[in-house]
């Protein structure tokens, strides 16, 4: 009854094999992989997008933070949601791969919309004093497991292209988004106005790599510098192509994100009929922010059950005081995963 | 016939394995996987160093400059040898991970003297103007596949020490010189004066995995605030923990660090039978930096040998001239593969 | 009719008489002139700090930012006001000195409440995923034009160190403060719990520097390290001796800040006389932050006023409109000024 | 009898004349003084530059980093001469401003020449895991006190073009320098190559001032972020350009700087009258490095002489033992001084 994330789960098996497959032979080295080029080619293919320059990392928050450094000055602002994963979780990675740009936060909650974003980046610039106007960057899958749609992305994009400003989406969930929206990776990224992409992996079934995707490849060698100067080009690069090849063949990643989804529609369906339980943000894809009172929290947790809560704690006295906790749904969870945790609860 | 890099081979077998164990179940992620409890235990145990911080990140080029940043203000001077791995090839990333210290050059070649070093340290610092004093940063096996006798390396550090300045070892080879030795990590490390170690896993067998460890465990906290910040926290950080694990198991890391030394102690009295042939450094561990007449270059490669040519190349009218090659060899080599290479050469 | 900024007019003539006397003979450079060590025995008798670590600089911005650069870590975050100077005009000048630091918002308006420095020095730190807690910046005089107590600034101090977090006090306008609050130095500072002063002085009558005062001298050298790498060490540093020689001479300091203070008095008496005149802050110091009616703006302006709008712009069709103007009371502007000012908004 | 540096003596009294001046009515604030209308003017005009960008900042070290910073990626290489101030005497400050540039020193002494800047440049760059090539910079006058002839500039800059590098030149003593080659400011700069000058005032009789030119404005803007978000832009800038100002008028920079050569020619011959004075670098500005015997240094010490010994020390037993000294000449020393000091060495 692992809720906690899904980063905690296993990797598929399909990624492993692809990993044992690629451990043969001799290869060039720091991404002139074989494998790599067909990474490339896949990408590009699957994007509709054949000039991109296409690159792998091991985590979300160096695709992130290397892609927005790549397009944004020092001397500028990002434009993000204040729960964003790079505000919020990522230690000031930004700010260091940047050179100290600065985060400015776009109106409140997990979904930027297009009235606060214009109203965000009026409030920079202008004059040399300020914060130079940057980069948008947008979280898809948001932070509270809600999910932009390809309007509403268009619609930020358009902001951005108003103020000639390039856009970011961090699609460390991307695959939870795009098998929900039912619509292609172009839709949901250049053919909206998205300039670059990190592409998950980890989160959704991969041991460990991101892919970062420029539609306009005059960013390429200036990533490839960063990367390096970064500490994140490997060596034995072929482990990380390996990786993301296991993870495109015959659709694991649309697979394994419909498996999560289905797994958090079954919680939240399940969660829903539960005494007590209020969802704070609707679940779209393979996370639920529900509060639930403490009584029903601690019954869970001696049950075995492991995920986070946001507020309060367990240590209170109201059993009916409610306690935000927040449930993820990894890939490898399964039907009947959540069904011992909800009958778990129902006890 | 691959003699390239250490970097172009297959994993070994046991760290595939070792991965494919710890891929059950669930795990804390981000270092609190049960694998990483057990690394730690047993790097303390191998280095005696009961209270050592350790800590594993993905690549050679980060684990060198996360060590160095934490021990290095940037307002400081890293003296390292002119061919230093830090400063030739890492595109800048001292600089980076510092915020801007320098790095400054000792004495000329691979080897660092402790009168080079004395001489280096006291042209730096003295007043405001100056570059502060940082740092030692020594390479072991060097750039030019030589080793530092424990005494050499407590001579260094003695010097350091004079000026109250940490030692760093770079240790991508550091199995390849601990078997040459014949000493314990402890003699090779600490005992002999040296504060922080780069353990390397990646070009001794593994996918991708370095050590990093901090003999005074003051370093820690800060080591780990710049790992996340660098984005180099594994959020499935069990992959690296049982890549580790596997290096670990019943010597096998020693065990391919000597099959590399000894595949290239064949190769080396192969080459000083053949005509022509000059050694710019007496190979000690697993690589070779030697002068060969063009046409036996021209011969090797038309044999299909991969290697590097550093000085000149191929496309030249003279056929004695000497061209400088570097060998390296993979712990995958095999003696079937330094015969095949040395017939090769002989035809 | 010059109410833009004080930094428009002129530096008293004791400032440049000062400089004139100085500039006889010859000085040891950087720092080491017999002026400096006068100007560290005045600050340090006037703070009552005898151990006070005492340095100059040219502007306001590197008075705040290498002060705050040296208690920071960069993966720390500045507690300050959403409108604090280093936040709104300092063009991420706080980002590059602390090398990627991140700036919180603390409340909304001008004023920090220390119930809203709590909750967002709780919002971070927790893990190594967060920006971890750093130093409290307090601006006084706001940018609001009004003033901390001193019991407001030691509950904010006080919430502070209950987490162990130094405090800056940016003090671009800290003579204007003083004069109004009737208490010495050291009780707006270190009695109530600053650590660090940017102790202004180009804002009152000099030509371009600012003192930073560390309280605690342990500071001392990394101050210095960190401005000379700055470039903001001046060679012939007894030009920016001699200005604060001049400036704490006879208490021409207090006396600028009066004449300032006292001008916008005048100016806040006669603007309230108007009709249509609202304070979106109550005045405390050489600052007014008013909304008048776009015709009398442009009465103003007409008649040659010079000031800056904040919001709207003069180019409306409504005269009833209502803009924010700032009003800006230099040391230099006399109550002949005022009046001729309160006379044409009166036509 | 102070030769210790140029910037120990008093500015010129024009220069303070023309501060006085400027010290009247009310200005726009950062740069936008009438008075800097009138300095771009005349350096536009001096240089034969009509679309230059012309700032000014306050020293000479952030004269130079924010111009190289400018020009350079924080992945390059500057390549300068190993006695380089931006090497020796800047504590770090490129590689903060660059935000982790390296610096690579070519060949040996004060002077590079065409062919170690070529094998510098072709050292490094090639790959991902090198440090790129990035600007040239070139010292004129150099640290040892002697001049590029023009032609040598072209030769340099020359270079610098066939790999496509940008060369600024660290012009901190550009009137001596200029007075001496006897040519247009234009032939010294941007007609034999030098795309950015850092245009020294502080050593030549100002109080603190520099200017920067960059011949394509391109720069232009990025420039300005820079130099704001460093703390460097002045809010009284009018007292920076009232500076340039008083520099300019009447030739007063050349005349300064003929002033401190012919001091400094007289210096020279007097000392190569001495017995015992060994030049190390023939004297061609206004600065002298010679090795005399350490009784002629105590003796001159004794007098009250007041220089700097760079190698050994007074306290030594030898008085035969030579020991390197520096002697600048101030512009304001006069033959005087010159013969004074001579005077005192013959004793």
């Amino acid at each position: 009854m692992f809720f906690a994330s899904d980063n905690g789960g296993p990797a598929h098996p399909q990624i492993l094999q692809a990993v044992m497959q690629a451990n043969d032979g001799y290869r060039s080295g720091y991404g002139a992989d074989a494998e790599m080029d067909r990474v490339r080619d896949q990408i590009r293919d699957l994007f509709e997008a054949p000039d991109a320059a296409v690159y792998l990392v091991p985590t979300g928050t160096v695709a992130n933070v290397l892609t927005l450094a790549t397009l944004c000055q020092p001397w500028q602002s990002i434009f993000c949601s204040p729960v964003a994963h790079i505000e919020e979780d990522e230690c000031n990675a930004p700010e260091f791969y940047t050179g100290g740009a600065k985060l400015a936060l776009v109106g409140e909650g997990d979904k930027m919309t297009p009235e606060a974003l214009r109203s965000a980046i009026l409030a920079k610039g202008g004059s040399v004093h300020n914060a130079q106007r940057g980069p948008v960057s947008i979280t898809q899958v948001t932070e509270l497991g809600r999910i932009y749609s390809v309007d509403e992305i268009e619609a930020l994009c358009s902001v951005a292209k108003e103020f000639d400003l390039p856009v970011h989406l961090d699609g460390a969930r991307f695959a939870n988004a795009l098998v929900q929206l039912n619509c292609s990776p172009a839709e949901m990224t250049w053919k909206a106005g998205v300039d670059a992409v990190s592409f998950g992996g980890t989160k959704n079934g991969c041991m460990g790599v991101e892919a970062v995707i420029f539609f306009d490849p005059k960013h390429a060698w200036e990533f490839e510098l960063r990367r390096k100067r970064a500490g994140h080009l490997f060596s034995k690069h072929r482990y990380l192509s390996a990786q993301m090849l296991g993870y495109l063949q015959d659709g694991l990643w649309l697979q394994t994100a419909r498996q999560a989804n289905e797994n958090c529609a079954r919680l939240t369906t399940g969660m829903r009929a539960l005494t007590g339980v209020d969802f704070i943000a609707e679940p779209q894809a393979n996370m639920i922010f529900a509060k639930m009172p403490r009584a029903l929290h601690q019954r869970l947790f001696d049950a075995g059950a492991y995920y986070y809560i946001l507020s309060g704690t367990l240590e209170g006295n109201d059993p009916e005081e409610p306690l935000l906790g927040r449930f993820v749904c990894d890939w490898s969870i399964g039907a009947d995963g959540v069904d011992q945790f909800l009958a778990a609860a129902q006890d």
